[in-house]
């Protein structure tokens, strides 16, 4: 570790075991549905709560990736996820089901890399083995608590984007097949002075471009050394702003390989979607369901994963605060270990 | 790392090189106010909300901290912290104005040793160096978002708990002086059923005594091998109920080394506080203020510190769900590294 540098590099690689990704209706719907483990047809997954539900979709992506992996439970050694409700209610309540050492985690809607790069660190360091790592949204649980519940049928502006509902998880372990997790860089609060919760893609770009900057010095790599770059869940507004101050920067990443999970998990014909997907489920369904899926078909063979997050609540943003920003980056590569 | 097992041993021993403790009118006026580094004499911190007054204790403790280190900002890699506020907002803005590499945390009150026992694996790993771990909370900001705003004067049983205002951090480096932190247990989410969030000492006290149980079995020690195990915030509810489950356990704690932070915060005097203190800045001050002094002057040569944590949201209580709880336990000794 290189003084004043803020990315791990992973020596061990650690293997991605297994993934799962479940989705809801608006997510079957979408160009990436066949890349879903599971798609319910309605928001309530039989539950009396959306935030239930929400619970619901991440227990399910929990046992699924655990099913896929050939592993027990009692194998999973630690579970480190975060989500968006308070207190992170999701995640405590699935961590009280799997009974599995927990960690929680909050990087709003970046936490799918956080947690990534965080299982990475315990499984690089022989600090663990077999180490679940996740996120989940839930589209109607998440609007009602920061914005409006949909019900209202509220109006939003243009640069509004739409919280996915999706859970996605990764099963991390020290040994196996699948694709590696080869390092990771950790971002800074990063806050342009931008207040309107409306246009989260315009506040989190700078962010996203802080986090991509330092992975590029932290490792010596340019946009030239992967196959695809996807930032978190910028949408339409904010990964136009990223592409341009990565320009200005004189780090151009080229247009056919810099993509944003937010874009890519919904149709042009979503209009409903506006500047595009957002929540901590988008970067967590698109990675572990359709970029892995296209690493394994040997369409890809090497990633950078740029989630990015939102730190504000629904009270800082009443009292006028701008919002904080951050962006975790997480390459992984296909393959074989060395 | 032991199959099966939920504690890591930190062979490298992490050094806290410097720590601070920030409190509020209520700690002032507490038994343990000589071993806080700053006090303030009323809740605003000059300050416009209480949340903002939060965000600046949090501030504060960073600056002091790092000052005490004889580091600069910029030497700082990683910030560790979460807090109790909806998205953990005092944390996030905290590591704006830091501008250092960030990794957001949520535990509820055992966010404490959630990051330090995080931050001691990634100076232990040698995955970063100068290393800033802590948390924070705020009588009036906590209270207004779990329950009423402290103004409304609403009763409580005498089961209730006072929420510390206090910001406790601790700097953590792979060289230097000062008391090192040797092992860890992360908890598993552990859930009696309990709901009432005025008994959150009652419901979080399995936990605390799971953790135990597994840092016990995970290290091969007992509580022999501690001069102090300190709860995080049972108060004395949660203590007792804590003591008398491990003493089924056939695991009794001696009730001379056998502490809570939330019954040696406040005084007999301080009868508003009720059964003791609470909120994640209840353990991190105690810990990062009294205990460690008390280390100093050689009177403890190796504590157990577990924080407990309920992690409940308002939502979550409304919608009648139970208290899942956790607890994380980290091990301080005295002395130079080995």
């Amino acid at each position: 570790m290189i003084q004043g540098h803020q990315s791990w590099v992973f020596a061990n690689r650690p293997v991605i075991l297994s993934t799962a990704t479940v989705g809801g209706p608006f997510e079957a719907n979408g160009p990436l549905a066949l890349d879903f483990d599971t798609l319910h047809g309605d928001l309530w997954l039989g539950q009396d709560s959306y935030e239930n539900a929400q619970k619901k979709m991440l227990e399910e992506a929990c046992e699924i990736a655990i099913r896929k992996s050939g592993l027990q439970k009692q194998d999973v050694q630690f579970f480190l996820c975060g989500d968006l409700l308070n207190q992170i209610v999701s995640s405590g309540f699935a961590a009280r089901t799997l009974a599995i050492p927990f960690l929680g985690l909050y990087g709003a809607c970046s936490t799918s890399m956080e947690s990534l790069a965080l299982g990475s660190l315990i499984v690089n360091s022989r600090s663990g083995n077999n180490v679940l790592c996740g996120t989940v949204s839930h589209n109607a649980a998440v609007e009602k608590q920061y914005r409006y519940p949909t019900e209202y049928g509220s109006q939003k502006p243009p640069t509004a984007q739409w919280t996915v509902t999706g859970a996605g998880v990764a099963l991390l372990a020290a040994e196996g097949e699948g694709p590696v997790v080869t390092s990771a860089t950790i971002g800074r609060v990063v806050d342009m002075g931008l207040s309107d919760p409306y246009n989260m893609g315009g506040a989190m770009a700078p962010a996203a471009v802080d986090t991509i900057t330092a992975h590029f010095r932290d490792l010596g790599v340019s946009a030239g050394d992967y196959d695809l770059i996807a930032t978190g869940d910028l949408g339409r507004i904010g990964h136009t702003i990223a592409a341009d101050l990565l320009r200005k920067h004189g780090l151009e990443i080229p247009i056919e390989i810099f993509k944003d999970c937010g874009l890519l998990i919904y149709g042009e014909n979503q209009t409903e979607v506006l500047a595009g997907g957002s929540g901590c489920g988008c970067s967590a369904t698109v990675t572990y369901g359709h970029i892995l899926n296209r690493m394994k078909k040997g369409e890809l063979r090497k990633v950078l994963i740029v989630a990015t997050g939102a730190m504000l609540s629904p009270l800082s943003y009443q009292q006028k605060e701008s919002i904080p920003c951050i962006a975790y980056a997480v390459s992984i590569e296909n393959g074989r270990k060395e």
